[in-house]
């Protein structure tokens, strides 16, 4: 009995008349969030949605979407988050790969949602996210969701998916091949909940921001924790730096995560230090590597507030390590803690291994490869996929790093992004953190461009803080005084603005690496 | 994939020479733990023990037992820790109920074993925990299983029981009525396993003192526990106040489960302040009320060494609550928190209700009911008993207690054991721990005898501390200047041996009572 809705009773018996979630001016307690989670049940069941049925959700961040959480798995559906930042080819590929049967979207979102159904003919039902009327060819989400309040959630207990089952599929963001559809289950979101909110010393009853996209898992997961504590959440639609600051302000916010790039826009904003941020005393941190440059920033703005880090991936539910508070004080800085991802959980099997899966001594870089009750089910309908994925019995990350003689994790970068020059390995975040310890530069990413006599070469794209002034040769030689020759870019652009970001909040290598090559006219040069 | 035996192999991998079980004299490696385990697996199914078949095992603490903990479920099978201290035809009572096909015994109870097997036809095999050459009639535990330490486990990957499935029954202690088969799955114990240990501050790679009984879960839950973070634990065979002592000395112990009356036998212990007990850091309690005046006395005495406590029962895995190290310290002391049993685990939804399972309001006493993934999957063989204890979707602990504003949980005693004397409930431990403040009282137990005109009127037995003199009336004097008049002992008996105990340490206040209505011939006094 892991089953993850059955929590929300727990807390509206506790806890009936505290928050559980703000969004906007709306308060839902937990009481009122219960009863409209089973209501939503209710509709899903009325309208003929079955015991693993899939039910896709096209939105920004709300109190529909934590609904939508929990409330399919309530009569064993599925829930599919779509990723609002994909085209509309790119969400019928999703939606053409796991067929759901009804599709929830934004109001603003209807025309995507139309198109979508029409040419993915398994969806049988629209539903809009409005508490009003909403298009004559939807169904109006809240309208139904009120005829259905007064449903007892027992009623569908023999439809309840079971521990084991998938009770969300979340689409990778992967820019190349098919779309992964990684299925998860309550036992793996189950154990991350109850797993990871002590080591980073969540508390009972606090108010968290959750301002991350709710169609990825690194901040929906915490839709989950919120409820095994008992927190309240505040949503924001979507990251926004200004305000996420009010929200802190407003809503005396105890806890935020955010990944690296939010952390620095937060920093950066010219009212930063107007905002009464005392209630803040901690900020989570994850999804993508963290400079360490940007951490020593945050800790010395933000002396008070304590600091974890998470790393993980959606198919593991998604936390594999933290790096907890106490491993941020000075005696871990002392010790380069900064540079770990921390320890894995209590149940994760984390191995560092080679090219055959053989373990590798500490210190000695491979990739990371993990076994633990919260690895996904596999991909939707890629038994083959999955098979490769799952090899031996371990999810194979595809990240590779090392583990030191004290079981810290330190990455070293993605397998698949490792340039490989003069037959050296070079794995591109070691570059970046050097490159962003320059005082000029305020981001930077490092990939590789094609060489005939290399094979690849190391490039920095760089972005220059405002009021200073670099080139090409002084960050290379910056870079030659920490790192092996073999590391160091061998050439440097720049750019004025932002770094382009993918829908995680990435800076998107793959677009910088394409206009590059696009704009050098490499097949030339290489023609040469 | 929550199975708990899997997590032996991460250990083994991680730390394959740090100790994991020591034993007497013998100290075994994660690595050598492992390989015994899967030998051990590999012995049970040689010899016919197929998936769902149970395998009893009679004896003291040993690393034998901590194996057979986890080889069991390797293939599938069910262990059944059978308590020592029953007598031949009880033990005989709890087989025919589950029907083992082998029974391992110690070397010092093969008589025992031998007398079970005859009287039980299911025991097909009878295995000597020992490492020479055993009876004829049996199998050698250590031969058999090092002919099987090449075995790889994978070889039994199809074998293994599920998550949700029943590895370990225990019978409980109750000493009425037909013996209940608790039966216990991954799931619960992996849930205890990863939500207790971060409450009570347990740290990776400690060294743990087991010595209380493995066939009682309040210990054995702990073997579990060891597992997730990679500690040491040191067994005793069984609790020796004077042996617990020195084995804190000699293996720098830093973690040690006591129950109440085993932390007073510490105390109290002549040589106590002889020994060297300065890597002690964390003293965990449970399974029994703890005396407020001998906790205070504990943390006067010990004043660097934290305390932490547990309440629960075997049906839960067991744990249920946790009174954390802090909220031991000085504040919580000041808001009468010691007193509390602690607030529930986060995946613990626990009510107070009335006997018609409605809940209560703050502040009001009922019986403690409870739902979550701990909560056992029912008794054996028995489905009518289960449906009652589990009706509603929720344990029923029969514990009387009532929840505080904060969420925390106080016990006032069994729902068997209140005694109501003229139409008011009175809980036992009450006044047991008023009585327990005078300074004449080492040890006492209260409970409730018949009476024509009151029902029922409470009784006390005391045990004077030596030195000390005091009678009937004082203490009845001592009583009604702390409880209302009815709560207050009309009669008090004193005795100067030990207290009986049960065999899972508690007085036995039902072997009291029988022996005070025997020499008290209450028969005749209600006849006159």
């Amino acid at each position: 009995m892991l089953r993850i809705a059955d929590h929300i009773t727990r807390q509206a018996h506790r806890h009936p008349d505290r928050p559980a979630v703000t969004f906007g001016r709306e308060i839902f307690t937990w009481a009122v969030f219960e009863k409209r989670c089973w209501g939503v049940a209710a509709m899903l069941h009325d309208l003929g949605i079955l015991p693993g049925d899939r039910v896709a959700y096209l939105g920004l961040n709300s109190h529909r979407y934590f609904e939508c959480y929990y409330a399919p798995s309530r009569i064993g559906a599925i829930l599919v988050p779509l990723n609002i930042r994909l085209s509309v080819a790119e969400l019928v590929e999703c939606v053409t790969d796991c067929t759901p049967k009804a599709l929830i979207v934004d109001p603003d979102l209807v025309n995507e949602g139309r198109s979508i159904a029409s040419a993915c003919p398994s969806i049988e039902v629209l539903i809009c996210g409005t508490s009003d009327q909403g298009p004559d060819d939807m169904c109006s989400y809240d309208q139904i969701v009120g005829q259905h309040q007064s449903v007892d959630p027992r009623c569908f207990n023999e439809l309840a998916s079971q521990d084991s089952d998938t009770i969300i599929i979340f689409y990778t963001s992967g820019t190349t091949g098919r779309a992964k559809g990684v299925m998860l289950s309550h036992t793996g979101l189950f154990t991350n909940a109850i797993g990871v909110p002590p080591l980073f010393g969540l508390r009972e009853g606090e108010t968290h921001l959750l301002a991350g996209p709710m169609f990825h898992l690194g901040a929906g997961s915490r839709v989950y924790s919120a409820l095994m504590l008992g927190a309240h959440t505040v949503l924001l639609p979507k990251f926004d730096v200004a305000q996420a600051l009010m929200a802190i302000e407003q809503h005396r916010i105890n806890v935020i995560v955010l990944v690296p790039t939010m952390l620095a826009m937060l920093l950066e904003h010219p009212q930063f230090g107007e905002f009464d941020l005392s209630s803040l005393r901690l900020i989570t941190y994850g999804a993508a590597p963290m400079p360490i440059a940007l951490l020593e920033r945050a800790m010395v703005t933000l002396p008070d507030i304590q600091f974890g880090q998470a790393y993980g991936m959606t198919e593991v539910s998604p936390v594999l390590t933290v790096l907890t508070p106490d491993e941020h004080d000075p005696i871990g800085r002392a010790a380069n803690r900064l540079t770990s991802v921390g320890r894995p959980l209590s149940y994760v099997d984390l191995r560092v291994v080679d090219s055959t899966d053989r373990p590798l001594e500490h210190g000695e870089t491979g990739e990371i490869i993990v076994r633990g009750p919260n690895v996904m089910n596999g991909y939707w309908k890629q038994p083959e996929l999955t098979a490769e994925a799952l090899r031996g019995g371990f999810f194979h990350t595809g990240d590779a790093g090392y583990l030191d003689e004290d079981g810290f994790v330190y990455l070293v970068g993605r397998l698949k992004e490792m340039i490989i020059t003069g037959a050296e390995n070079v794995y591109p975040i070691e570059i970046e953190n050097v490159l962003s310890q320059h005082p000029a530069v305020a981001a930077c990413a490092v990939f590789g461009l094609p060489d005939d006599f290399w094979g690849e070469t190391v490039h920095a794209v760089v972005r220059s803080k405002a009021g200073t002034a670099t080139d090409e040769a002084t960050l290379i030689e910056h870079c030659r005084s920490h790192l092996a020759h073999y590391k160091c870019p061998r050439t440097v652009s720049f750019r004025s603005e932002a770094m382009p970001l993918s829908s995680s909040n990435k800076i998107d290598k793959s677009a910088l690496r394409q206009s590059l090559l696009n704009s050098r006219e490499f097949s030339t040069i290489t023609d040469t």
